[in-house]
């Protein structure tokens, strides 16, 4: 094996997956003890994170997984891969334009929120009580007039999703599936939005950040979990629009025109 | 209402989500009931085809989705995510740079095997043998020089995914899961690829079409299907080079050069 | 130098440019000859073509590329970029996303066009006529209930964009820019299609696809041309909506609900 | 006119382009007076500056254009582009590929160096001397370790493109094209970083830094000029790629198979 093969090979070393002429070791388990040994939450979780969890921990994960799939064609991310898809698109590129579209502001709640619990969590370490951190974390907040990530809808007054998600994680508390270390943390940030003239109650992103980090998922993987969750929707979506005629589907029907607010009619000068 | 508002509402129609204040229904179903009372493969199948399956059923799927994950940096797909990643670009973009890659060479070969095998279902049906369709098919595509989507690996001499995929598939068969109309084609190509001086068995993409024909998926979801599995290793992969110091990763170390066979040097003439 | 590092090297080999410590060659051409020595235009055909064009025939493809930049955010390829940015994504990741979506059906239709061309081209060639070829291919046309590509807009009666690169491409023809040998079949095309009850006029891909066809480019380029030239509105849309507060920006002002046409609500049946 | 029409035409309110059936405007010029009234170059400025340059100024913006249209494919950009053309994508999904990558790492050093610039300018502007400012910039790169974006360039000592890009902005100041207000604080940073054991000289990113800064542009659409010159180069690779034979092409030719360094081979315990 010469240097140069060695310098190569080295360039794309990788600790997840060993590829052999007739073996596939992913994290050094052969694919063939992995299918139907392991479910598909305990596979996502083996490959991010090295190790594959207890059947309980891979349940909670998985119901942050179902959670997410869709919010309908509203969000834009759905609605480019709809749009991609009436372009004559793959499923693969539709999809790929919507999860490009999972960015900071539309993806990212939950790993901000994520950072925050952690936030807490080391002032809480630190001595502060769950409440004050929560509270001072509000206030400076409120002083840079930001919205706290994982709390709030812009369109449910309560996000359907919070309770069943929170529910499945005080009962693994209750179980010792995880410690509840962040759970407090993030009821009490509830209940710090909450004293307000209108409450602010945790969202979909707020109660997965919160069970990610009973998980141990550094913040990172919020944003990486929300994306598969929801390429199942981008994938339903881009399919029922390729099932229908519209061809160059634009965010309009054709019967409205953009506004167009620029400098009236000119000539070009020669 | 006014008319306007409904060609607009309805430019946007969906039959899989409902989403008004405070309700999210994912085909008729409330998200609440489905956190928790629902897998995720079985909110993955019912997204896209508008049902939810039985247990048995999404088990079956399951195995697809782990089976498909990731086959390591080889694969084009995911070496750009780890490029990508590499470039500074989130979890979302690198992801979704993979999955634009998933195209009908790289990704298409499941629903290129599942249209296949509805071919050669069409000939049963009319009285051919399953053996003389597979013979009549594979006769056609050596004539013009082509692979049979769904079998042979350019690196595994055997896949190791077939044979876990193809027993739990007849296990299926035998319990009446499915009805077991595609696991004989499926199985009558592999052997008339077996007469050849080199046996050419089933791949995973193979394997999965089998699945996804006897379980009723039309063929493109088999590529949506297998965008989805492969996500997951596109996570990972993308994941593990941003705790990496590299950054602008080229495909190849810097003390190799890529080779020039253009035109030598030459001056713009004026 | 060992063969790995030769099979390494020429795995990625290039006829397109040379990069060694200090030295950028394009086609041949050193970077810093062509900075100051050659049109940008004259530089996209170089890099695609392999040679510099002259002057005459550059400012013809640079005609092309003005014409293409925009057509405002009905476009879905705008409307994803603008969404994009929306979404916190850089600008390339939101000037990617709208390219993705320039595919067959978006930004096909020049490509398809030039393919027609030639096929008229073909039949010329062998001695029909440009006129009872162009209606050979418009009854075929019709009879699959197909649109000839490059001609018709569903937005306008007549594209503003036909006339002056109609014009400019008669005038390179007198000029003896070009031939001359696809300018008189997009015309004839466009008299057979004129004779119905309503005249279906040349696009905009029609008009740059003949001058792409007397340039000398290949279909596919056609398509690839037009991604450089609306890449420009991409930019140009996507920056303007980074400056707006606008957040999460989806297809709909939040005022309209997007139709449900789905199965009413239903229990999960456990 | 309804209200829900009303809302709907705002929520996509543009000052770029005004389309109405057989009119498109931009920035209020028509279209037909832009084809042949305008260079591309002049084109681009418009459609993000909102106003056409003079010739002198496009012919700055142009050689910038010129200057970065390729690196070759040791740049991951233009390799996923390649990789994306052979697993079968169309021109415009494997330019849309690269495009992605060109991210804070790759594509936006430009960005980041005007954005030294302006805070050069801010100081100089307070009375600092430009080398005085310049040290004082350099310094506190040095102590968070951090590299002066637009400076060094880690394959060429130094930069091709660096010259021809300064000589002409040089001469542009000289013949008051531009006011010289950045050049001098590119040249300044330039000295200070040369008086180490080893110069680091502008680089391409650098050079076309000064210029944009020069000619007004803000520091976002750095990356994004970058891009558009950039996908000059990624449409020739991926063409190229697209004509040759080989499928799914990884990072490294099949001879070389990339290092596992995870965990040994281990058993999945039910």
């Amino acid at each position: 094996m010469t240097s140069d093969y060695q310098a190569a090979a080295d360039w794309w070393a990788t600790s997840i997956s060993d590829i052999q002429p007739g073996v596939i070791r992913l994290r050094g388990y052969a694919i063939e003890d992995l299918i139907g040994g392991a479910s598909f939450s305990q596979v996502i979780w083996l490959m991010v994170r090295g190790e594959l969890p207890s059947a309980a921990e891979a349940e909670l994960l998985e119901l942050t997984l179902v959670a997410a799939v869709d919010h309908g064609p509203q969000a834009p991310s759905i609605a480019a891969a709809r749009m991609a898809a009436s372009c004559g698109l793959a499923l693969n590129n539709a999809m790929a334009t919507g999860v490009n579209l999972l960015g900071d502001v539309h993806g990212g709640a939950g790993q901000q929120c994520l950072e925050v619990l952690r936030e807490l969590r080391t002032a809480v370490r630190a001595g502060e009580s769950p409440e004050a951190a929560a509270r001072a974390l509000v206030t400076a907040y409120k002083d840079r007039k930001a919205f706290v990530p994982g709390f709030g809808h812009r369109f449910h007054p309560r996000d359907p999703r919070r309770d069943p998600l929170i529910s499945a994680l005080t009962a693994a508390v209750d179980q010792g599936v995880v410690e509840g270390d962040y759970l407090p943390l993030a009821l009490a940030l509830e209940g710090v939005l909450a004293e307000g003239p209108k409450p602010i109650p945790m969202n979909v992103d707020g109660a997965t950040a919160a069970i990610y980090a009973e998980l141990g998922f550094p913040p990172e993987l919020a944003r990486g979990l929300f994306v598969l969750s929801r390429s199942v929707g981008l994938l339903a979506h881009a399919y029922e629009q390729q099932q229908e005629p519209t061809r160059i589907k634009g965010p309009l029907p054709k019967s409205i025109t953009p506004t167009y607010r620029g400098v009236p009619p000119r000539p070009v000068s020669s």
